[in-house]
């Protein structure tokens, strides 16, 4: 949009047409913030120092505090007089202080077991509680549980797999951006756009892609699998001309699955994928490539903005995992968890839907949502 | 305002007295988004190249597209998951792709005429269109028609007569301004501000203007003339002192009518003017002095931007055109086009009317109003 | 809140539990843009000259206006097309004139007494008025009356009577600060918050507090006033360690009252007081030390803004009260009036009740909501 030719005011509201809505999908319309009962990756483990710091996540504001090794999650409200407990002091080991008037609560349970200002014998102190999170620690990663359990299903429930037992994650980002998490999720397990969005994409000097598809999408557990029945690497579009992604600097890949593919690391052969590209509950993708996986974890920030956590692993350890580690840093963290979804996260911002039109392809996204009705989650609940 | 002095907070709404608002006009009232069924002018030509230009007229959002010496204008939303396709690449001629999927449209009547990332049988090519707006180009002007018609009634219909067939437009300019359009066009046909508003305008070193007149409006086939029945250089105001408009270096002139004036340029002559100032739906002014006319379009952008597009016209050719180019683009751009039509423009931005309390010389406004609630336009919808 | 950690989407709203709520206060509750029937102090008069200036009063637009000595103010609209008198020329003495048609009005009474666009004789000259404000100016500040009395009552029914016959004030400031006025009033009064939030104030290197109080609040004529009934330097809080609010270089003064204080100014002992802090509606604190006063005005502007007025008086006059303001200047402006006050602005800022969960020392809020509740005060409207 140019200065001249734009202006900021509001638009006209998009009429919509019976069959171009989500009222097919209940469930997932509604489910604006994300779904309760679920562990979500927020924050580096290194970004909470003794310092708190407010994350929004589903919606709910939350103050991460950390104490020794230990990181702990309140709600971010004193609930006092409504001031934010991230901007509170750390007067005492294990609580954090309210800095309006010293309310101080303790980090585990986030009982008030103090008020500075009230005296020793504060009738008070014990008879208030802010809501705390369960919180772990995983792959350097901060995972916050949100929901009702008291007592939480293990964060291994929420993780793919082959990542439950080991450390061999190598890198990755984590970062708020602009719009609801369902566009970011659908973006990733969508076949269609990889083939043209990405193709300016420097990663795709790399990397090549099919110019089209014929996909069809398989349940494997947890997953829905994206499986190419067929592959073309250009097309004689009538009326048009040619439409191509072939690189010639690149030999064009075989349409095998990674299941099937040659020199393939044990641990991602062992998942006997018949696809490149899943998606599961409550919005995690997984791209297994024949050496490592890449994965995103779309995580509900409020209505208009998602958390976006990308990790790299390469299922080895020393010199190999080393060597990729390095290439990692002066590569693919830039160019694939950079300029390549940042691609993505531009039309996750300016995309609205729906209204909308599916075409082939999309059956992925239908697929997914379908999957998401059937599983029955738990809706955040949003007023709008 | 000083920053000290005030604050950003909401104001209470202002309570409206009977008789003070805009009832009598309810059609008017209603045309928060303008008029249906008109050809609208929108930016120069040369403003769009090979990239796709977004903008917003009555409120929908069109992409500007062009292909040789034709522009096109789609609705600025591809169907799919709704991105805006004056973000799309140019992948083939006469057509845009919307960056998302490469769903690929033919500009001339938005088909979808492919799409790519679906292969040459896409079973959804030739079964969506997006809406497409008739355009024609016309003195450097793109002009866009907004409306239901088929076939839409000539760009001719809407245009002042006397520029209908010739190409005499020596310059002007288009840019978006703050405020609702009816408040700028009410602006420009109103009589009363131009006295005291512009009096410190630089303009008026070189144009005098009365202290006051006495008016009256009357109708001209399309068109509404403000004529001067009474000229006064200066008053004086009982209990105040003296009002006077008068420039010691200037001679008042008479206070003929265009139509009498002498060494008139017979283009002007002949459209026997009662006066100076005229407006037509669907917010058109026309200024006509004894050798050119000012011509000023108020088209609605959303509820709060109008789109100010001026033209000057000098009805002549050769070395007199050329001269007077000089003088357009050394002068009366900047200080016509420019600082003076600026004051308006902060008066639309800052009034706030209804509620109002009309005096004489708003006689133009109730004239304007009126005529518009009789040729019973087509409202372009708004909900609130 | 770091720039990773947070977003600014819209939060969900917070669940209200029974009796944490206004509901108790129903007219204070309502009470959003404060009450009519008083004078407030709004800017210093320096701060109007010729040029008028707008301010929000209550959520009124309010233009001032200087004419020789006096200050004038009238409803910052004018009724013709709604343009802010603040824009206004000054064209003739008395007055102030639309910038948009000339509409010109007699500063003492809002008489649309000349209209320059319509000529002398101007039917609606006369027959139309914009509200007028009783206007004061005292201690060098302007002080403006909302309300719908025809003879308004004396401003000094609306100061401390301490400060109703002299020009004692030394300095002060006044400015617009983020938050409603009810929360900077209740912080003024609030007891706790002081012995917390300040202790990190560089004020508190000069000025010691203890680490808890009991108190009470008592009544004094328009004032509620807070007493010390035990005073505690530092707390063994079980559990957490240490609480001190001591400092070593201070010698902890006695928890007197100011009444009782040794070497007290006259003025000050004069009235008596059982506490050093009281307040009294429409919302004036007052903080008496032995030598000297502080007082605060919360000002409503709009729902979220409030004007915080600060003064500092030294009931003396000579080569004593100008030492004083020398210290007011040097040190006391900057450290007391400025740094030690923006914490209350901060925390007015990002507080956000109800609900609330209110604990011992709040005692002085809830007489505080009680007592404007009995006042039975005049709520300025407001339409959420």
């Amino acid at each position: 949009m140019t200065t001249n030719a734009t202006s900021p005011g509001r638009p006209r509201p998009e009429r919509r047409q019976p069959g171009q809505d989500w009222t097919s999908w209940p469930t997932y319309d509604s489910a604006v913030l994300g779904f309760r009962d679920h562990w979500y990756p927020v924050l580096w483990s290194e970004q909470v120092g003794r310092k708190p710091v407010a994350v929004t996540l589903l919606g709910e504001n939350i103050a991460l505090v950390r104490e020794g090794e230990e990181i702990h999650a309140l709600h971010d409200r004193c609930p006092h007089r409504g001031v934010p407990l991230s901007l509170g002091r750390r007067q005492f080991p294990g609580t954090v202080s309210c800095p309006y008037h010293g309310w101080t609560y303790d980090l585990k349970d986030g009982n008030l077991c103090g008020v500075l200002t009230d005296g020793p014998e504060s009738p008070i102190a014990g008879r208030v509680k802010v809501r705390t999170y369960p919180v772990k620690q995983r792959f350097g990663l901060i995972w916050v549980y949100v929901g009702d359990a008291e007592d939480p299903h293990p964060l291994e429930d929420d993780l793919p797999e082959e990542l439950r037992d080991n450390r061999f994650v190598i890198g990755g980002r984590t970062e708020v951006r602009k719009g609801n998490w369902r566009f970011a999720a659908e973006n990733g397990f969508d076949e269609g756009h990889a083939k043209y969005l990405h193709n300016t994409a420097l990663w795709r000097l790399f990397k090549v892609m099919p110019a089209w598809n014929k996909t069809r999408i398989v349940e494997r557990g947890d997953w829905l699998v994206r499986v190419q029945d067929e592959v073309h690497w250009e097309a004689d579009m009538p009326g048009l001309g040619k439409w191509t992604n072939k690189r010639w600097w690149k030999r064009m890949p075989l349409p095998d699955a990674p299941g099937k593919a040659q020199n393939i690391n044990p641990v991602i052969k062992s998942l006997d994928l018949p696809g490149f590209v899943s998606i599961r509950m409550p919005g995690i993708l997984r791209v297994a490539y024949p050496h490592f996986i890449h994965y995103e974890w779309y995580v509900p920030v409020d209505t208009d903005h998602v958390r976006y956590v990308q990790l790299m692993v390469r299922f080895e350890t020393g010199a190999r995992a080393g060597l990729f580690k390095l290439k990692y840093l002066t590569a693919i963290r830039w160019l694939f968890h950079g300029q390549f979804t940042a691609q993505d996260a531009w039309m996750v911002d300016v995309m609205n839907a729906p209204p909308e039109k599916l075409y082939r392809p999309d059956l992925s996204l239908t697929a997914w949502r379908r999957k998401v009705e059937q599983s029955e989650p738990k809706v955040q609940p949003y007023e709008r």
